[in-house]
């Protein structure tokens, strides 16, 4: 899938746009990190595990920029024309598996706590949602790196049911939970699922470009750029917007 | 446009310029972020923003500094001499440009912060004043990497526009917000939008450069040292000048 | 014990595995750093405890990780392929042992520092755990470099009496202490043990693996990922669940 | 100036006492940084400044440290033997001029700040002693990257107006404000001027060396641990003693 | 001194103790660091110096190890085998003298602190300890660096003196301050002297091991280790037993 060589405006491109992740991910936690005595204690939890997210984010992207920046050379001077795969190096994919199995279940529990629901109705979300977004994430993994279209195939709608199962809970169950929420923070609420399907979405289709023999240099750094838009999107822009609901319920809590 | 050699006193320039800006940066943000507990809640969002912005600034200008020691190199004992482009290394100025798209937003959101105008006053510039800003930084780009001029010009008009849009927001529409702002602040905020006008418009120059044939070494590293020091005046300056409005509005609301 | 060569997929592995041990033990440690201030002042020292186990992990990881990255080359394009050992670097396994020594006695420091025993009950278990963690540490040592099956067995043994005191303290003595705690942490409190002991079982039965004659490659690779969840369970998994007792219980006392 | 070759005993000494100054600047700034909530928030904007220039001065001294690792090499097994300049890197002597551009000014704000003078005061002791220092500096600059002993006589004179001036403000007109200080710190404050006038004194008879024709690589090796002495004491030894004035003045107003 | 050749043993010996240190001294730092708030303003100062003396020694543990690393290398492959001097780097010993100069004497203000004696005792005691201890080191440092016993034996001699005065200090003058401690920790601060005196002795013992003409590898990877262990208990074991001194006295002042 790596392809062998990349034009130095495509090599660019790649580079730029991971290290912007960087940046966006490091920045978001930093902020977040200043803003949390302005939270309610109440709200802290879902703050906090924003900030893991942003920071596991962070760590990754630092591997995954290193690894590119090892992975692809030229030779030739001022690091114009041609980039090809370097000796002894490869460009680390698995990175990204890794990240998401640790994120992808505490971007829910950062929805859920946000909520401060009952402590029951919590527990029996949380125990839902957080396995299977473990286990979607650990089923798509035998078919990312497997060369057979087969089984990548097989492994993507295995990964496809726990998906679904989180989409179901998250669009109907938890629609009740989101009318006792406050009137000014329910549209917020309900919009972020928006953006959560918007995102999330992202990444089943980038595993599919394969299936449907979308291949080469320019695929690959399109899928790279759409993994990097859609990683500031579900992590950044997401704990901004779970940040924003946080104040606005502190306010109200307080008055 | 990154020039073939450089004299040992422009790589020195350069070199020096580009670790002035990392301490400005750096140390403006640890000074900003042990302030913080002086100033008052309601002013510490826009103070938090600046340590941002400023942090942003110093990731991105060790990312500079570290691709401009990697891209010129000295064969010469003692690193006198010429310095000439590196094999398989390239100046970065990408890296700029990524840089802008994150603060410069920022910048106009830490001015209307400071004003802690009321909630729906203050939508109503954000929504303003923050899509023209990333509009007018992704408008550039394309312009800044083509070679051909036709298409520089091109880009730097559309970017201008957006600029154009900004500078009659700050100028005419916050002039009314200003009057509401206590006596003992009013002039500063009114002169920080000169430095502001003054700093940013640094940027618009240096584009115009290639258009007006003006290159060669000697105007690269002009180039270098003049977004140097706008870059230290637009961010480091400008956050202390707002920290020095949110302290003083802090004494005020204390009274 | 260490491996010639590695394919490809056996490098990728122990590299995923081992970085996503950094990213598990250091952001639990963020998470608790910033947690903290929510936990009561008396259950902060368990917590404190705990931050600085995941600390020590982070550290020790770090340097795995790097070892193993120079311990294993590759020369062919892309780094697909085999890896063979490097020349000059060794893999550092000794890393283990050093982080044990200092993390295990801790470990159950933070288990009788949760409790808030009385002083004197506190201190009469821990004057057994600790030293007995630091010498069941101390004895395994010479057995694991030996290349001697005759002087692993001996050690292992010897290594194995301070361990089975340990779970005897634990599961016998310590169950009185656990009446007295509030009932709803009581079940947790009781199986934390049970997780204990499974995590921990995991060190023996990996010492034994070269005297049941498991050795190459595979056995290796599989010992490195064995190690790597096990150090998640003991240490992260272990202290998100005493976190979680020391927040009960906080709630409880504040109550 | 730069020496062509060094004795391992010159190198030894030049390099160790970089890593002194790193050590004393860096752990002065932590433990500014630690004790200041103990501090009357009155007084915190000094020592606040004290952090930044020790923060800002180790991170010269670390570009410093690996500058001039990078431009001594030796070839001899062990290290032993002469150290002769690299090929492509140059020891950079200006990170010095960088680091005093920003720190020299920053010292006098700390003094100013430890008075805690009325602001209209104040005011009127920094716009006079800010630009002056910043003045001093950039007027040194010049004559020290020139060969011609012409320019370096010329510019150190410039220099020294503006260094003459700022001892005439702080000897005759700060005089007056320390008569109004707590009796238990005048005597403190006044002598540190003296401390300041010590230390300070040293830089400009480091930038007569090469006109009174000493050169050499003892004189340089000299020079360097002058300079880093005199960093210490104008820095580190300094904002103790700020410290010390702030603690008992916080006693004093809290009594 | 430095020994031309280690074996792989000899090598990872040292290797995995000076890496022991930087975690013992690191953590140690920040546990302590995270428990101030836990300590009475009172007893802050002494905590406070006590995280600065495990730092200091933090960093110069890190510049040893890489030292270490880089002046010992092997060629063969999986680095088994002998590890001999490299080319053009030493095992850089003068960094022990500067940690000394630096923690030695913030070791003994940190025991006065927790005293929390009358300021004017205080001040007695430390212009009597902090000097002393400041020219002991000085003293030592130009026997260690000659080749000639004779010189060694003298500067050995000259540095006992103001230990031999240190000693006298701690043990004679300091027991009447040690009667108007609280019972309670009463036999601990004087158990600590003891500690002291245990772990300082190593040093002047090491000194002497060239007199009495000990050398080889064997004689020196014995000292790493000695010095290493005798750092951990001088420094951050000495800064636990502090710190539950300034625990107890700060529960005591609170009832
Ligand atoms: C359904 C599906 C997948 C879903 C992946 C998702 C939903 C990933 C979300 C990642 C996020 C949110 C990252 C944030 O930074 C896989 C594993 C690609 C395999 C194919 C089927
Ligand atoms: C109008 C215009 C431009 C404006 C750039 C600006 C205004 C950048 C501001 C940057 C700042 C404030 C950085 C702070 O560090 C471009 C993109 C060069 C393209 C040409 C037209
Ligand atoms: C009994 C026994 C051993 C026990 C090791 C243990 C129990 C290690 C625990 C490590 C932990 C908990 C690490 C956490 O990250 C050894 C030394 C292998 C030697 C063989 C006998
Ligand atoms: C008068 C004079 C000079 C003064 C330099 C000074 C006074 C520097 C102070 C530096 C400090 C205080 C650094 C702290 O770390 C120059 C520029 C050498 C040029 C020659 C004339
Ligand atoms: C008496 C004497 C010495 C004493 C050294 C001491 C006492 C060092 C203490 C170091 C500590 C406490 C380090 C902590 O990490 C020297 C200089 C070796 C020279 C020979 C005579
Ligand atoms: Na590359
Ligand atoms: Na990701
Ligand atoms: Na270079
Ligand atoms: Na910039
Ligand atoms: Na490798
Ligand atoms: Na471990
Ligand atoms: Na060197
Ligand atoms: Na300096
Ligand atoms: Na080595
Ligand atoms: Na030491």
């Amino acid at each position: 899938m790596i392809p062998d060589t990349l034009s130095q405006s495509q090599f660019d491109t790649v580079y730029n746009f991971l290290s912007l992740v960087i940046a966006a991910q490091l920045f978001t936690a930093v902020f977040l990190l200043i803003s949390l005595p302005r939270i309610l204690p109440r709200y802290r939890q879902a703050i906090t595990v924003a900030i893991v997210v942003c920071g596991i984010a962070t760590y990754h992207y630092f591997r995954i920029f290193d690894s590119f920046k090892e992975a692809f050379v030229s030779e030739s001077v001022g690091g114009t024309g041609t980039y090809s795969q370097a000796e002894g190096a490869a460009f680390n994919e698995g990175y990204r598996y890794v990240d998401w199995l640790l994120t992808v279940p505490l971007l829910l529990v950062e929805l859920v706590a946000v909520l401060a629901l009952a402590r029951k109705v919590q527990s029996r979300l949380l125990v839902r949602l957080v396995p299977a977004a473990a286990l979607m994430i650990a089923l798509g993994y035998p078919g990312e790196i497997s060369d057979d279209n087969g089984v990548r195939g097989l492994f993507g709608i295995l990964s496809t049911i726990p998906f679904a199962y989180i989409l179901f809970v998250l669009f109907v169950q938890l629609s009740k939970s989101l009318e006792n929420q406050p009137a000014n923070v329910r549209g917020t609420l309900g919009n972020l699922r928006y953006l959560l399907l918007l995102s999330w979405g992202v990444y089943p289709i980038a595993y599919l470009l394969p299936l449907l023999d979308i291949a080469g240099a320019d695929a690959w750094v399109g899928k790279q750029v759409g993994y990097s838009i859609a990683d500031i999107v579900a992590k950044a822009v997401y704990a901004l917007i779970i940040f924003q609901v946080a104040r606005i319920k502190s306010f109200d809590d307080d008055a």
